[in-house]
């Protein structure tokens, strides 16, 4: 089963507004988020590194303290452990990846 | 310089009619590719897993032999080493994540 339906997959709400539709490999997370405007996930840290690649609407990111609002085409690069919060300016959807697996997420 | 103009990389083709845009993080590359109707790749295989996003446009993923049209929403989680090919239905935009990076696509 190499296929994945994501548009099926439930949704988990993991800040409010932040509902993630996520599917694993060995090694990745993918997570595809819509986000609705004006939600606010707080700065926080994880193990995983994480990439964000914004598909649609507009994402304040902030990254060791250094806030961009990121569109369409614009993305991110997160090592290890490195701080970083978000809040959606308009409603977004956003594709980020996480390594190793995100295992917290496969039992929200 | 954790963010990313992704719009701004310039577009490698690795296949006729695939052209895309590559970063990368410790252990992942990410793949925001550009397709041209009727653009094949050869069935090929890698040690790199790989999923599959599409975005927008309608791509046919043969994996294992085993062949699907995916449409926005949908994708696919390709084990190390699994046979795989695809032809662009319509004009598509996917994104593909690899892991490890993709050292290869560095140096196109």
């Amino acid at each position: 089963m190499p296929f994945v339906d994501i548009n099926n997959i439930p949704a988990k709400e993991t800040f409010p507004g932040f509902k993630g539709r996520f599917f694993h490999s060995e090694s990745m997370t993918i997570a595809h988020w819509n986000i609705t405007a004006g939600s606010k996930a707080p700065v926080h840290t994880h193990i995983h590194e994480q990439t964000v690649s914004v598909i649609s609407g507009q994402l304040e990111l902030t990254i060791n303290g250094e806030a961009k609002v990121l569109g369409p085409g614009q993305g991110a690069v997160l090592p290890s452990m490195v701080p970083h919060g978000a809040k959606a300016v308009t409603d977004c959807y956003i594709i980020d990846t996480f390594s190793p697996v995100r295992e917290d997420y496969k039992n929200l």
